[in-house]
């Protein structure tokens, strides 16, 4: 099975999301919708969605209860980025220019603003206490993860653990509340609803590391950004971490974290400063794979993927459940 | 009855949603939560609290109940309130420095994006879900006019119709919410609460009217700011507008207004622009006057005044009646 025939399957309904998706944003007035909806265009994998459906073929499949958490999720979910882009200065996203730099990062910030209030009231149609609750938690959690990322920028002397809580808030949680959902509004039984937010759990864990891993190693074409994105915006990453904490690489790894630090927190956009960062990275990036920085963050995604696919265990062999696994694996194994 | 005598009855209740608003705040993480504290420590009246206590005095008061709004109500708008503060670049807000100034843009951010989460997190311990689709539609409303207020920045050829809307948004909407959810968790039926949805509206427009007024007249100790603040960040309020719309004013209002906004576009902070951005705030509001925009601002405050009050015409005489027009009546003739 391959991811896209996975789409290909649900197509129907992810088209309906999709269609939601414009709708929510489009309701209240397209003119002032203008930056959500450039968002909205510049596409994205919806996988928010994709694991609330997916759970939900494991229980009582009603999509038109589960629209009302799939569509919110993904708004949350481009609610963050708008954000996020704010923060980390991007200008690109998805091959895109980003909301902050088609327009500004005022704009971006209350376009943020307004898709999460769309997205609240997309989901008050929902009438479950129990789903309001479980997702205003996400939403601390993703709050706080956010908060800790900035303290964590340009810190080398991070644990492991900061690393794992953070990634956890960013994109786990999430995940893992997508496939929670989707059980819950599927009326399965609590134990199983527990065991897919398991699963969307470390499913989500391995992406965000194999993320982390395609900022260091990935095919530029596909990433659409130099190498070392993360590392030039403060955002230390797992294989980074490794290196650091081993004392022969960790010396030569400080030194030119420090230097990236100092030239973007000085001149982040001269063309000379630009080669410089690239030599940096270059150099910095191989330092971290002799160390086996790579290898180690490699080996952990996989733990987390084998233990993604333990948590389904206790469901019967089904092509629903094996849909579920396979779309974790996809999204944890992509090319680099 | 004064506003103090107010604050006195209702006192022991009030230092309970006090406290509510700390624990929910400090409940996650008090070192990350640091900015949203400092935030809360400076105090403020907590208006909404307020209206949705007294407007709750009108039906069933149980405040078990009341504080399950009041709490998430005053949370939002304190999440606004820092998100404001980045796009306004303000270095002050209630005499204190703002979160922006004090740490920075970035922490703002993600602080108004935590207090919401925050705010929806409490506010889901309420199982009615009529309440969720009041307050959603009100943040989606809000968000629209935090975008509308970016769209008429500096904006001189705006409608009066446009500035209503605006501080219907920015403003009134939530005000009047507190009023709605106050009655509707007190167990008022639905005409009832809908007179109190009006109150609420009518009171947060003339609030907002005279916050205006104070920005341009009031008296620099109390306000904390110097006079004209809003029209140099680019926010022309109503004095502003009906001088605009008289031919013989606008011709001497528009070039001061070009004035400050190219000074405030180029060097926002040199101490020669800020001694030439006083005496263009001193002439232009000097013009104002005299054209009548300051009487007239005050005519639709006492207008909208006269709308609360009787907006609860249909209630029968009671103190408790009286408590919410003496409110209204307070915040919209504070002295200047």
């Amino acid at each position: 099975m391959e991811l896209h025939e996975i789409y290909q399957e649900m197509r129907d309904d992810m088209l309906l999301i999709e269609k939601e998706l414009y709708q929510a944003i489009e309701r209240s007035n397209s003119s002032l919708a203008e930056p959500a909806l450039h968002l909205l265009k510049a596409g994205g994998k919806r996988l928010r969605p994709l694991f609330v459906l997916l759970s939900g073929c494991l229980g009582n499949y009603r999509l038109e209860h589960l629209k009302l958490v799939a569509v919110p999720l993904e708004l949350i979910h481009m609610a963050t980025l708008v954000h996020d882009d704010i923060i980390d200065d991007a200008d690109l996203r998805r091959g895109q220019p980003t909301v902050r730099a088609k327009w500004d990062n005022q704009i971006a910030l209350y376009t943020g603003d307004f898709i999460l209030a769309q997205a609240l009231q997309y989901i008050s149609q929902l009438k479950e206490a129990r789903v309001h609750q479980i997702l205003s938690q996400a939403l601390v959690q993703m709050g706080l993860g956010e908060i800790y990322q900035l303290r964590d920028f340009f810190n080398v002397n991070q644990h492991l653990r900061q690393y794992l809580q953070r990634i956890k808030r960013k994109t786990a949680l999430l995940i893992s509340v997508s496939c929670q959902l989707g059980g819950q509004v599927s009326q399965l039984p609590a134990h199983a609803v527990q065991k897919l937010y398991l699963f969307g759990y470390y499913a989500g864990m391995a992406f965000q590391i194999t993320d982390d891993l395609l900022d260091l190693i990935g095919d530029r074409k596909t990433t659409g950004k130099p190498h070392g994105s993360d590392v030039r915006q403060g955002n230390i990453t797992l294989p980074l971490i490794y290196a650091l904490n081993q004392s022969e690489s960790r010396s030569q790894v400080l030194p030119l974290i420090r230097q990236i630090q100092e030239i973007t927190s000085s001149s982040p956009s001269r063309a000379e400063s630009a080669h410089q960062l690239d030599h940096l990275t270059r150099r910095l990036i191989q330092i971290v794979k002799e160390a086996g920085g790579i290898q180690y963050a490699e080996t952990l995604a996989n733990r987390y993927l084998i233990k993604a696919k333990n948590a389904l265990s206790s469901f019967p062999p089904s092509r629903e459940r094996e849909r579920l696994i396979h779309v974790a694996d996809a999204i944890a194994r992509r090319q680099y």
